[in-house]
């Protein structure tokens, strides 16, 4: 037995902030105990690590990453072995993909692929959601097997028709089945319809830029998808799940749903919370950085999602981190917005933008914890395992320097993408130290972990439905 | 020192549910470790209790109550001495009381009563409150040294005209103040001038019942006062707590206070939770045994203050302990339900009342621990040393068996009065060991601790606002 | 010229109640006048119609029939001169009917084939609006050319996939199309896609009785498609009509669009305020009378469309009148409910069941008139010479003598339908005397009016959008 | 009999919009006709008044006016005499004046006092609310007799304490009788005693100008007084017509009891939809000319209440017509902005304004006139005699050229105060012609009417109830 022991920091989780010594036995969490205590002071273990005057939390849990997805004729440029190293960088420790059932194919086809994908070459762990591409008989009943095995969310899409789209029967089905196996539903929601529409009727007046696709993906049709999922969750008696919430107005249906004790639940990410609109609009098509879906609003709209956040309208900060380089695959939609790929870098920054806005005042640091590493464990069912510090949960830690400052750009950052959406932008605080189930992966400015250190980890169902 | 281990049981706090063995040293948690750690195995204690299949929580917070508190010519029947006892008995470890200011006198003068009243008889801790009853230009001056050394928090009423009632201006220039040193403004919520008015228009009409005091203290009057006091506190840039919230409309304007991140916050008790206004109406003069105030609602109200508890519109679940012998006392107001005193015993059945509606499916076990214990405690200031098991934290700890039986009743109950709200009601669950700061004060159906082993805890400012 | 007097009546509009004598000259309203005055003691007519105790009221404009309208393999079982003549004689004198494009066809070709169903026929004045069945470049030009000409309201379905449902990109490109040209669209709002879902479920579940037809028609989808089209219509700058209304939650879409000051309007159905989904249970079949769609909703549904025409969040009561017989028609659903024609019969009972709600308080005498006869005619481009009583106005009249009592009944109803869905039902009230532009067509209990007086009424713009 | 003809013109009113001819017999509507009727044709008159191309509307109805006000120790500068000619200058033919009960004394002896003060001296039709300084048994009991002689309205102040403040409860009993006796409660609606607070706070931090009359009147206290209102009238049973809304949080109180289909009406003035609260820091004391309660907002508001007029949550606009001019009554309040008399003129400005407000495309044309003529007339118990052009109304009836432009002005007003508000604002359209009740008393740009023409006109209960 290994055991190490992280003394005089300030444990910070989703419920306490707490002067205490932990304990770590081999990959788990022995104990927490007070540091003046006659059992901490008894401690001898292999190694100690000195947290005094630092943060130590638990590590990162990222529930909603694309990497290695193929998007638009490309592929998202993170492999799950350069993404769950930047990951670990961050001070993530834990993400959950997403696996696609091929359309007309089987979900089992889908995740076998994404399992030959991650296997034995991560660097933290890592777990699946599947995305539904094609919901009918068949992948309904394969929706049991998956829940009972531990993929137990699964995400819809009311966006891109012809690609992932489902049709309000499909939501409806697929919903009822969740109902009926505990699975959750995690939810795109934008009127795909509607803004088809709207794309082509920019392309046709000659608007190409980028800063079209934020004019065309209007907040209206998110809302009015969120409202609409909202309403068949309940007519399907399920819980509902919306990613990657943008818009005020959407903010505003979950907030109308959770006071009436809806089981509905939503997920902002950085990219809302930090960037605007008028990225868009850069000049030099440097505008297709920013393109992504939901897209980024304007700037008014990020005080209503903080205000979400403080609220509980919204519970879970991810990524939705799906990176693709500048050149050559951003590029692929010059003259034509819609053939951009969807998607922005971001697994890195996720901790420390939101110590950022603890910083600044707009979150407390209990929240920051909640939203970004206990909220998503227990969402996704990875509690008590994952995204707190408690005895007998993995050893998934991390030292924070909470006064360290750092500039976030693509020249330091370690995701495989040739350019950064934050680039230049001054951080106060810092990943320090990161134990992976026990195992130093981060130390100090040194990446001391390996691909295949990270392992697959099935879920149990949402546990904030009990 | 002496040292005790909690082993074998279910530690329940407001974030987690872990199977954790807890070490005590003397007054103090020291320790929690996994149960199978090294470093639990090796702890040897002056004493170890027995938790298996058992949980291990933090000690009840009750945020409300009235020990030997002087009312319509009476004074309520528990003292500090019998009172605390009786949450002891029920696993309540901290109590904060109201103090109360005389009218045309200083707030020290009543502080200092309340101590009088309370020291060396208090079976567990306690910690006071404020009532303003005179709000001018000196009681103001006095509420930044009361914050400054640890009553932290002030109540007004909006009810009682003539008694603790404070006009509009008045309860601006509180909230201004607080908003200034950081106190929180607790606040009675009736509109007490028109109810004064029904009042009257009640007994004229010869409606002189109990059930009238039902009628007239009305749902909308309470609604009204709680928006009034939410608008007054956005305009003096203060906080505000609303004590014992039992109208569902009263809930509607807290949540829409809440949606738009005001600092507002909600408490109810379990009377309004298991008891509806029909016991009012029970024959004998029965019905004064219930009067309260804010009133006994209709059932349905019910509903909503549990959709509250989930959706976190209302956070703290306190007792309002405030008992009056049917004998004696409530008889004051046969004939004229006014002069009837207010109040209703309780503080010793909140935990199990609550653990009731865990086994009932209405909230969770870690949402029981959270409205009892921790979020109390957060509230007004005790956190971390109350209301959680943590490193650090005093060793204020419940094991409770949540598969026990027990009848509710004034024959058995501790408390110093002579008829139960509860009486005959079955519930599972039931307090087996409670911890002091570390000594045993109850131990399986025996009292073991003393008068005098509760000491005054001064509090800091409300957690919830950094 | 023919000069025609109604002396001594109750003039009653949407705005005022007045007792004043009417000269008709020829087919046109002349003169108002104060039955003292001497004005009107001065007039000298050819005929004089004694209104004496009597209400006189504009003829009703019914903005929402189906005659001999094709539908499930059937059609509904009035022609335009079956249906026209039992408008008569219910007080309406103005009927707007749904022509319907041919699906791969032309709005020209339905239009023409309506024009052929209803010319030299109809016993009173009719209009038609467009029921968009394909929506596509070519059907949306020709919308421009319909509004021009008068026919300036079209019809979308959210229901009926792969009858008459458009998809949300075809509304939102119609409802552009309309915010350019001054057309109005008429929803029918129900998500369909997920109905036909449990649809299905249902009657592979063997619940094929009528009474499923009102489950699998959910509230909640009726709300649902209420909120995306009111979405898509801001999307869009376009006003929106949303045809029969029957639910709680719809309604309450309505009046928080209306709060926001939104162009969007709200009709319902006498069917929705006194029938009830009951009705659908009834024993051998017989409920089958009582489908249609929007179905009948729970009976506390009806205070909600109450209020909403009370608060003017709805603001037109139509019939939808689209009678099937049940011998032969309704009976072609035997075994399954989704086979069931959809359709009431009612045009000639609309008048009769809103003086019902006056003379039972629900509504006032102007409030009446105003969503019977004025709130249809301006929405619709009809007003000023439908749906008032003012100089210049068409002669449209009907003396109703407000204390007279009836029992609807299919056996002296005059709708060509073998049963009546309020049979047995006791009115107090009674058209008396009809005129339609002058002409008597109804004359106390005798059609005194033709086939082929009623002339085609092109309409402009509806007028409360200026 | 005198008789007099209008012919050609537009005849507007809240229902319709015609061309026609209006005959007046005596001081009486005897007929509208249209004007290629036989029947127009015949009329031959003693007078015709050509209206082509012109306006031709029903005499204003101004429902909130102070003439020989006593207030803050001097008077309104407008006594009846200029104040009601200044009315007819502006087309206005009909005001409510308010009588005010005397503190301790009689509501007889106010109205006795006010029936003096206008008697005999009026240029056009009055009639009175009643001010309730006192509510109590005695009181109370007068208030059947005023609702039975035609004074059915009484107005309740929440603001000014010590001077015309009612408490909750009296306002609860003073709503309880208007709830028997058919009375309509009006609400000046701001916590005064909290706007107190804010007044000696302001000015003992010396905040003496008149731009602090703004700040502290807040729109919150507003808002939390026009909901109290609304909760304490819920209680009573009863009606609410709130005066002088000024603030978007009060709008949406309205609105809100609106939907939920309350009894429950709004006011707004002119000053509110056409000022803002810059005004009030205008230099060298010209704030002072703005003062008024409730205060001008900040322009952001106006949006809101232009919205309310539209989605009829406020009914009536008045003009609180009450001047005191600058030199010598403003000016009492150099040094302490409390001092200041609360006040505007406008009475002679709301017509020209609020058709502005047409030619802006604010509101439509009948909306116009619902707002300023019909709705205040049937609010306050005046229809049909008031507020309309209809056979057997009063004939008060002004002949308005849409196209004629003018320039407010003190130069140019009639009101007997020394500035305008509006000085040098430009309108298009002016009064051309007023008669009231057949008499010519404006007669372009001249006054032919005489004081002492008009009479008390004595009023029906509101007609919004039945």
């Amino acid at each position: 037995m290994t055991t190490t022991a992280l003394r005089g920091g300030l444990v910070i989780t989703a419920a306490e902030e707490t002067y205490a010594d932990v304990l770590v036995e081999d990959g788990t969490i022995a104990a927490l105990a007070a540091p003046d205590s006659a059992c901490a002071r008894g401690w001898s273990c292999d190694r100690t690590i000195d947290a005094t005057g630092k943060y130590v939390i638990p590590g990162g849990v990222d529930a909603h990453t694309h990497l290695d997805f193929p998007f638009g004729g490309t592929a998202s440029s993170d492999t799950f072995e350069t993404g769950t190293r930047a990951a670990a960088w961050g001070g993530t420790t834990t993400i959950v993909d997403f696996a696609v059932q091929p359309r007309g194919g089987a979900l089992r086809a889908g995740l076998d692929a994404w399992h030959a994908k991650a296997e034995g070459v991560c660097a933290v762990d890592y777990a699946f959601h599947m995305i539904l591409s094609d919901v009918n008989d068949s992948s309904l009943k394969e929706l049991d097997l998956l829940v009972a095995e531990g993929v137990t969310s699964f995400k819809l899409f009311m966006a891109y028709p012809g690609v992932f789209y489902s049709d309000d029967g499909q939501i409806l089905r697929a919903m009822q089945r969740a109902a009926g196996n505990g699975g959750l539903v995690m939810m795109h929601a934008e009127n795909g319809i509607a803004i088809d529409v709207l794309v082509q009727q920019a392309l046709d007046a000659g608007r190409t830029d980028p800063r079209y696709h934020g004019e065309v993906r209007k907040a209206l049709l998110e809302a009015e998808a969120t409202h609409r999922a909202i309403q068949l969750a309940r007519v399907a008696g399920s819980p509902l799940y919306v990613v990657h919430v943008s818009a005020e107005e959407a903010v505003a249906e979950l907030a109308r749903a959770r006071d009436a004790g809806l089981p509905v639940f939503g997920e902002t990410c950085p990219q809302y919370l930090f960037l605007s609109v008028d990225k868009l609009a850069e000049p030099g098509f440097e505008g297709a950085k920013y393109v992504c879906s939901t897209p980024l609003r304007p700037r008014e709209h990020q005080a209503a999602l903080w205000r979400g956040l403080r609220t509980d309208d919204l519970q879970v900060v991810s990524t939705d981190h799906c990176p693709f380089c500048f050149a050559g695959q951003k590029e692929l939609g010059r003259g034509d917005f819609s053939k951009i790929p969807n998607g922005l870098p971001g697994v890195e920054h996720r901790m420390d933008l939101l110590h950022q806005a603890v910083v600044e005042g707009r979150i407390g640091r209990r929240r920051w914890i909640e939203i970004a590493c206990a909220a998503p464990a227990r969402m996704f069912g990875l509690a008590p395992r994952k995204g707190t510090i408690a005895p007998g949960a993995d050893a998934d830690i991390v030292v924070y320097d909470p006064h360290a400052r750092q500039t976030l750009s693509a020249a330091t950052h370690h995701m495989n993408v040739d350019h950064s959406v934050y680039e230049g932008k001054e951080i106060t605080g810092r990943v320090e130290t990161v134990l992976s189930r026990g195992e130093v992966v981060i130390d100090g400015r040194e990446f001391t972990g390996r691909a295949g250190h990270g392992r697959y980890v099935p879920r149990s169902t949402c546990q904030y439905l009990t």
